[in-house]
């Protein structure tokens, strides 16, 4: 069976059976079966101490399951393991041949010295052809199934909203921070994997299969190492093809990683190398935790513009050094802050007041009206491929209706344009219409010129 | 009349005189009449239209006023002005010779071509002896004696608590979204000033005056341009010897503000003169907006190492992938993430389980309880100069608890310490816990590792 239809049975399995299920969320299997009792999805619970778990039936041993299965021929999909490490080898044997994939959430394998016991299991997965992720892994999620096979409790770690955005991290601590930081971004998820030791499905696999996925419109993936080099740096290529993938690339500095792109074909190696292949691949790279939050964020609301068009941006703002500061962030970021035509100042400064200053950014200042925007928007709506709003709310002059303005502006050109605002509790409402309005929000001047940088800068 | 002394008379007046004084917070000498009144400073408020503001007696004309204090032979400290800029000359000629300093809120001089208008305000300042800020500027501010002099309300910009951190921003609107971001990031503030166009009193002469005020620690100034290079260079080095002072520069990539330091002294300048006359200085310099806070909150919280100092810092993680990207952006701001020593690995060895992985960062897994910090804290004190602690509160092990140990630890050995911790709604307790404990907390592994700097690499 080919690698996607395999990963159809684990981000949408018809059936799922939990080894080490149990009854109280103080337990890791408490915790898994309440999250996977939301998903539609016949769960089997297997575990000796109960024979009904969190109102459902629960089977003493996988043999009972077994049983049910191999009578009637029928496979199961998804069998997700959380008992000790040392009994993972025998639990895969009984899973075989009636189960697809497994998730193996134990930890206690290569990352604690356990080397052996690790290539034994990957060996068990070869013989048996189980396809596994992990060990010592947080999980799989899809938004779009409600399937919710993580190992934290939702109280402790509330998860995002559905979206367009896949979250593909090696490590789940990161992941569990992703999944918290795209929320509060007020950003969606569409699937999301924390897929650690990666023995056997790894990201260039789950890269494969999202190119292909109809909810996922960005893929964001947290790499430590890369097994294979070659396969990683094929699939991630064939994925920014037709998506976006953003890469975020930890342990750049530790020369004990160092081991170039190799006839092995182990890419962990050096960080300046890892960076060049991306680079030389067109592949995304994200800076670090914020600028690949942000990057998803903006690509999650707005369609980015095509390789090789402009990348004149308009600032327009109400605040002059906030412009100054999303001005030299854009230039940084190689987007060109040009300054408005002359012809164009004319038509502005026969509506505006004397007081405004029409360069670029366009500063309304404190005296600004809602409507301000709308005019240099029209007026500039063809000089400019991108436009990046300031609308600090500390002023009279910005209400809830610029939210509409906007909306009414991205409708009718469908360019990028992201915002700025400051972060009162007035402004939260503010900020809500934006988004629903498609325009996404930062939190800093150069936070939103690094947000329209993604837009721009395919 | 030095400066200092007369910075006393504009952040700890006794008597102010309102120009411009309304009955309505829809009008910003309204705004700016309510914000006086929390102060216990007696307020005379200048209007022609009403006889009582606010339920105080308001003044038909500033002669009015005059006849008062000339008789008295008494001064007014200050004087907020609100009238529209053309009036301003005029009432300026009618504050002399009863009256310390102005400071002028109204805009409309050179930063909407009214050059001629300013250098006139810029010349009756020089002759009259009245020390004047702004104009076109947010106002004056200072938390330990409740004088509010900003032109925005309350409600719209909520003013952070009291501290040790002072802003002096040329921007009104770069310091509005500082004090929010302040604010939100639980630092405390001494004293504000937006200054604006900054025809008399300037950066220098608020750093002179900061080098000697006992309640600030720190300095955060954002600046857009300098007058005068070489008096602001003596200011701002000096300064930086007593206290902490951070500098943000905007207009880092306009050609248009291109002029080195000249002999006329003008600094304004191209960006790469600028910051390297900072670094030739030992000035810190903030790459962005957010840098420039979360400096800020650490130096607000903590002492920082000496010059010259090691510089060896300690990660201790309870989640894998976050240690590494804090790893990465220590080495990045040249902090020597070390490995601990095999002695002292030993140590750990004997008391920890297997899978903790004890080189650097310290890798407390999701297994983690809150007393692992106590013990590895104990064991690495003297083997590093500062620690950076990552707290996910996804698992269960960390509690509340863990903030008193931390503080323990600082209060013996007092070494820089930052915390980073995801953001949920759960953890908002137990981040409080640690900042009444003196423990900075960041966002994001990268702004912590950042923080930490701020406290090593003086």
């Amino acid at each position: 069976m080919n690698s996607a239809r395999i990963l159809d049975s684990l981000f949408e399995p018809k059936n799922i059976i939990l080894i080490g299920a149990a009854h109280t969320e103080k337990k890791l299997g408490g915790i898994l079966l309440n999250n996977l009792l939301r998903s539609k999805v016949r769960i089997y619970p297997v575990t000796p101490q109960y024979k009904v778990l969190m109102g459902i039936k629960a089977y003493p041993s996988v043999g009972e399951v077994r049983e049910l299965f191999t009578a009637s021929g029928a496979l199961v999909d998804l069998a997700v393991i959380v008992r000790p490490a040392p009994e993972v080898p025998g639990i895969l044997r009984e899973l075989h041949p009636w189960t697809k994939t497994a998730v193996i959430v134990s930890a206690g394998f290569s990352e604690t010295g356990q080397a052996k016991l690790q290539d034994e299991v990957k060996n068990i997965g070869k013989e048996t052809g189980i396809r596994l992720v992990g060990p010592n892994c947080l999980g799989v999620f899809n938004a779009h199934q409600k399937l919710d096979a993580l190992f934290l409790a939702r109280e402790k770690l509330k998860r995002p909203k559905r979206g367009n955005v896949a979250v593909i991290s090696q490590s789940g601590s990161v992941m569990a921070c992703l999944f918290e930081a795209i929320r509060t971004s007020n950003t969606g998820v569409s699937k999301a994997v924390g897929y650690g030791n990666a023995i056997d499905i790894d990201e260039s696999d789950f890269y494969d299969y999202l190119a292909r996925d109809s909810h996922t419109g960005i893929v964001i993936s947290y790499i430590e190492s890369v097994g294979y080099g070659r396969k990683f740096i094929e699939s991630a290529r064939a994925l920014s093809q037709e998506k976006t993938l953003i890469i975020l690339k930890s342990g750049k500095s530790f020369s004990s990683q160092a081991a170039a792109f190799s006839h092995t074909g182990r890419l962990a190696g050096r960080y300046e190398v890892f960076s060049s292949v991306l680079r030389q691949f067109g592949i995304k790279e994200a800076v670090d935790f914020d600028d690949l939050v942000d990057s998803a964020k903006a690509l999650s609301y707005q369609t980015p513009l095509n390789r090789g068009s402009g990348r004149r941006v308009c600032i327009v703002t109400n605040g002059g050094g906030s412009g100054v500061l999303a001005a030299d962030e854009c230039t940084k970021q190689m987007l060109d802050v040009t300054r408005v035509r002359e012809e164009k100042v004319q038509k502005l400064r026969e509506v505006f007041p004397p007081f405004y200053s029409l360069s670029n950014p366009i500063d309304l200042t404190s005296q600004v009206k809602d409507t301000d925007y709308s005019v240099v928007l029209e007026t500039l709506k063809d000089d400019y491929d991108g436009f990046l709003i300031i609308a600090l709310t500390t002023v009279a002059g910005i209400t809830g209706a610029l939210a509409g303005i906007i909306k009414d502006f991205r409708e009718t050109t469908n360019k990028p344009l992201v915002l700025y605002t400051d972060s009162n509790s007035s402004t939260r409402s503010i900020k809500a219409l934006f988004e629903k309005a498609g325009i996404p929000s930062y939190p800093s001047p150069e936070r939103a010129a690094r947000g329209l940088n993604a837009l721009i800068n395919k």
